[in-house]
């Protein structure tokens, strides 16, 4: 019999908790130093409130009184456009979450019958399946569990994005008031609220995964088996909601970007977030709907997936044969290490170090991801070497492998590190402080077809890193530990989620920043920080992007694994021709649904375009400046489109893996799924990184520091009209398209997994 | 023992090469009827010359007569302006041809060295693989003749591409002297060259095949395992080639036409191909060497690959085992046929019909596809019927299999009718006819970026139903008869090549007719004439692509599973961490591949546009017109570009199965194949619909023959600029690194099958 883990069980029922609920406290405390700037204009609570006893807390100038501006109307006004965004996200959320109630509650029936259906509905015990000697629970309890897990993931994940999206539209316009001291202080604000975001996500997510763990395990007792399958619930509840808030959220904020942008932009030539433009709140309210509450969405689905799918390889292991509760445990101890370490990083952007020039701001961000990878790195040590026994067996395709604590320590670390990787590379791709941004810059000087020739280009070329960083990750899990290896990596992966969430949520805000500064009226001065503050978002915005495929691409395939080894296959041959055509197929569908998602885009920002065009044309003095628009048609037309475009694309991928199940099998299902996943990868990282470097090679033409970027400036030549062309092209790349695919390489796995029973 | 192929050998002896020499006369035949209309400007040959009598060998009027412009001048400056796109193409083959040379000597080598050392260049004969009872040659012998077939193989594909060349830049200035008469005199004669193109290559590249079986036969004797392991040689050597005609022929094009286009058409604002623009004749030489001698030289190593491959299995199968020299030659008897059905099939479009208005060209182009695709259905029949024994037995990994002749009869067929569903799927995503295009263009009048959007999104889209005929293709073949099916299915695509090549080849000749309308400065209603000519041949060239990209998809699977079979594998698991590694890796390189062509291209353009601006800017006279720009500078420019750029793409494609089968072995090289395959057809698919489609929005608002189009042009109108940066964008997409992949996809197959022995 081999040894059990160092760490006392009681212990670890003890740390995780504790880990989950320091992760809230220290989001709430963030959330507290963000409400310190004040946002009311009457004059008591602007100039002498807070304990600093200056303005808005802090003795600094303002560049509005400086130049002479009246502070008190500019407060309000920032106060009043937060309003609005934040009432027009509210409203879209609700919609999406009525319409999300229904399909969970017809999907929730849905798991039940079918996991009830497999013994037909009786309620006696029977034998494990893995482990025939011992007695395990009825079929229908565990579908019963599993379908109450499946509705707290969702809930969780409806949370975690709801209050992501709340703390970034809390945040918004104080960034903006703080830019008025400087890019330092403005900065910090849309940092620390970014945190919040990512601590409430990753403390929460765990949280509510162990203690529905714990109070399972009342009712199953030492029954491990059928308690981690029901737990797997929890993963698709999770990546279930991330369908409609990547997809929809996606939908949504480029219909808004794109529809304000070619009547704004091109047809009436008023700037960027201009007040007169009709589809200006809708454009903000987009990045927090899909920015926000999308990405935090996909990502909790991504961490959901993973943590279950190292849970249920384990219960059918030797950690869950010897009822070895701490290394059953060893994904929540890797996660809640991962807080703590997200936590000490946090302290160095937020108090060990200060921001003082817009050209700190980059490094300050990257300094985060690799400050937090280091200490991670000796985090896992120490949970690897107390959380584990030295030798255990792992549970491979029919078979048990044995593996050392060291070989796990490995494969976490190899997932951990290759999201650094795949963090640096596509900073390097996306940034405009590098060659490929400016040469992509550079080419608009020949036009749009050039830029859009050297955009896609770059894009492809910015796959080849990642990928052998995620092949080699494979590579070496699989190897190690199996599929078990291969959860576990994506787990290194994210352990930091909460930091790469913060740096993620970051970009939006600060994006949303300079919207209400253009908004409000305020100086070009404030404007130019925001937009710095911005520059550094959109590459933070595709690192995040890049953690999220890299992560989905590993979830997805711990996924397959699982559903493969529930199949009851041990093979998949390529060489048959039921699998080379599944992957033929399967290498399709990222196309198909691009198609689908990059059409949706389209058409809702075409509704958009007419609205924004009709109210310039009926509302008398709304060029002029003297009317105001209607905004809230433009909110309701974007909410709308984002609803009702959402399906076709949902459906391919919930049916797909239905339809190929049952008219063709597993095999050509398991070929399905390989393709989709292989192919998706690829589009998903080369759209998101095209999409990102356009819209910094525009940004770099507009700031114009460097001689090159002044020779292609100011904003309205011709090499800046280029590049707005490919902003424009970027943006459903970006913004919908590639991260969409996420969902269906994970989802597509998931869905299998638990409702194919072929 | 199963009964022999119902046709007698002798028969077989004779029909073959008769087909071969039936199909060379009739091209011959066409190129001299295309030689009746003169070229010649003095009055004697142009006015009396030819059998009827009339001007140019017919009565009827011309537009310039009408029109009061000089015949004589016009004629002398089109035969002028072909001299030079002759010369220009020339040249620029024969340098290509140097470098040709030097690799192909170099490669030669190689392949000598490395097929000779699998028995340590003893000249003993030794027992045979697959029959150890028998004798067969010793492998140095095989080494020299696979050698020999090898340069055969690359002689003829040189051979096909060059002379293609020649009789297209023979026929584009004719096409225009006869645009004069009428639109359906033009197109007779631009599709009669193209046909001399499409039966050269077809009939050539079967005759030399027929031919060095015999000869090699002649040493061999029975020892058929050795005979056709070294004609396997002949399509290496054809594919090799493919590879410097696809990529170089296609940096060339796109180079010119990009850097033309850049400074003509948007700096300076002349019409396309004014003979003002220095770059103009190398963007029609461009014409001639990518999409005529790179398409032909591409599809001649599908056919040869498809044919060896057919060949080398079934040697080892019961054909080759009982000697049955008929049912051995089914592949090439399948040709055969193909090339007398394609010769009806001609017919109609030249004799039995003929075309009088802009509108018949499209259907009549697209009834050359479906009456070849209904007759050679037909013919297959035939074949199976009197050329295959009613039950034989096929090679499939390591076992046989039994297979009934009319289940090789349904293999080839579900090839040749998947390639008029793809086909057709090309001609409704890239025809100005259909909603596709139209929507396309519609989205111009919110500017360039919702173009780019939805020609991306179209792009994509039109993957699917391609997807799954390749899918269906090739599940019933393989279902039916292993990797024979799937060789024989691409046979079976490409059996009607004659005609795909046809009006294939038709395209480019139209394009450049239309440029030289417009150089030799004739009436708009000549150029009318040939951009409708021209915008049929936009689809007509999607479409080739579509069948070249369906044909390299099953070449390579049948590549792919000759490879493995000599790799001595009977699996290739997708769970196994070596090969999805691997295939994660293969799905990559398409977009490193198109990364690499596509910055080429740039790179390339951005020289030309440097030499043309220079040329602007130092020859006075030259907007003006009195001075003649150096055409020759330019054209040595994308000589010598294309050259170079072609050498990174080329070493990854080489390269890669040598490096990864060394240090990873043969599993990681099966799923780095296999990747490379689902994903990089279809990028090559939505690369050159894409393409097609942007190309053809274009010219729809040019043409403005509905109200619709109306209301988008005329040119000139933003519209029309949205559509031209489409047009520009998607010239590399669709004649550079779309159809570049399939080289991608198909050597890389053939280059392991070839030297791998891990």
């Amino acid at each position: 019999m081999v040894a059990s883990a160092f760490l006392p069980e009681l212990w670890t029922e003890i740390l995780i908790p504790v880990c989950a609920v320091i992760g809230i406290a220290f989001s709430l405390f963030q959330w507290f130093i963000v409400s310190r700037v004040k946002l009311t204009s009457d004059l008591g609570a602007s100039s002498s409130g807070g304990p600093n006893n200056g303005k808005n807390g802090y003795g600094d100038y303002l560049i509005e009184e400086e130049e002479g501006v009246n502070d008190q109307s500019v407060v309000a006004k920032c106060a009043e456009i937060q309003t609005a965004i934040s009432e027009g996200a509210t409203s879209f959320l609700f919609t999406e979450y009525k319409y999300v109630g229904v399909f969970m509650v017809f999907f929730a029936g849905i798991i039940f019958v079918f996991l009830g259906s497999v013994e037909g509905f009786s309620t006696d015990s029977k034998p494990c399946t893995y482990e025939k000697e011992r007695t395990c629970k009825p079929a229908l309890a565990t579908a019963a569990f599993s379908t109450i897990a499946f509705v707290l993931g969702a809930v969780t994940s409806v949370l975690s994005g709801f209050l992501g999206m709340k703390i970034a539209t809390y945040a918004n316009a104080r960034t903006t008031l703080e830019a008025r001291k400087g890019v330092g202080k403005a900065f910090i604000v849309a940092f620390r609220s970014g945190a919040v975001m990512g601590f409430l996500l990753a403390a929460s997510g765990l949280l509510v995964l162990y203690i529905t763990i714990n109070v399972f395990k009342i009712y199953y007792g030492d029954d491990w088996e059928g308690l981690f399958e029901a737990i797997t619930g929890y993963g698709l509840g999770g990546s279930s909601m991330a369908l409609f808030g990547r997809v929809g959220g996606g939908i949504y904020t480029k219909a808004a970007d794109v529809g304000a942008d070619l009547v704004g932009k091109i047809e009436r030539n008023i700037p960027e977030d201009d007040p007169r433009n009709p589809a200006v709140i809708a454009d903000n309210v987009g990045d927090n709907v899909g920015d926000i509450a999308g990405m935090g969405s996909d990502l909790f689905g991504s961490y959901a997936e993973a943590s279950c799918a190292a849970l249920v390889v384990a219960s059918i292991s030797s950690f869950g044969i010897n009822h070895d509760f701490t290394a059953m445990c060893y994904p929540l101890l890797i996660s809640s290490m991962g807080i703590l370490v997200c936590l000490i990083t946090t302290l160095f952007a937020t108090d060990f170090f200060e921001i003082k020039a817009v050209k700190e701001i980059e490094p300050a961000l990257k300094n985060q991801l690799i400050i937090s990878t280091v200490i991670m790195t000796v985090g896992i040590a120490v949970v690897s070497w107390v959380g584990l026994p030295t030798s255990f067996t792992i549970f491979n395709f029919g078979t048990q492998k044995v593996v050392k604590n060291w070989q796990l320590f490995l494969c976490v670390c190899v997932g951990l590190w290759a999201g650094l990787i795949i963090g640096f590379v596509t900073e390097y791709y996306t940034s405009n402080a590098y060659s490929p941004v400016q040469d992509v810059a550079d080419s608009c000087r020949t036009g749009a077809a050039t830029n859009v020739i050297f955009g896609l280009a770059l894009g492809y070329k910015s796959v080849i890193i990642p990928i052998f960083a995620i092949a080699i990750s494979i590579f070496v899990s699989f190897s190690f530990a199996a599929m078990y290896g291969v959860a576990v990596a994506a787990l290194g992966m994210l352990s930091t989620i909460a930091t790469g969430l913060a740096i993620d949520a970051y970009g939006p805000i600060s994006d949303n920043a300079g919207g209400i500064a253009e908004m409000a009226g305020m100086s070009h001065r404030i404007r130019e920080r925001t937009d710095a503050l911005d520059a550094a978002g959109n590459t933070t915005a595709a690192i995040g992007k890049g953690f999220a495929i890299g992560s989905a691409a590993l979830v997805s395939l711990a996924l397959f694994g699982a559903f493969v080894s529930r199949a009851g296959i041990h093979t998949v041959d390529v060489l048959t021709p039921k699998v080379i055509i599944g992957l033929l197929v399967g290498a399709m569908l990222p196309y198909w649904f691009s198609a689908m998602t990059m059409k949706s885009v389209g058409s809702a920002a075409l509704k958009m375009v007419e609205e924004v065009r009709r109210q310039f044309n009926t509302i008398p003095g709304l060029m002029e400046g003297t009317a105001k628009p209607d905004y809230a048609t433009c909110v309701k037309i974007s909410t709308d489109a984002s609803i009702k475009e959402m399906i076709p694309p949902g459906c391919l991928v919930m049916l797909t893996p239905l339809i190929v199940g049952f008219f063709f099998g597993v095999e050509t299902l398991s070929g399905v799924l390989a393709g989709s996943l292989v192919s998706g990868v690829q589009i998903a990282i080369s759209a998101s990184n095209t999409g990102g470097a356009w819209d910094n090679a525009k940004k770099y033409i507009e700031a114009g520091v460097s001689e090159h970027a002044k020779s292609l400036g100011p904003k309205g030549s011709e090499p800046h009209k280029a590049a707005v062309i490919g902003d424009t092209i970027g943006d459903p790349l970006k913004d919908t398209s590639g991260p969409s695919l996420n969902i269906l390489i994970k989802l597509m796995a998931v869905d299998k997994e638990k409702t194919c029973f072929c």
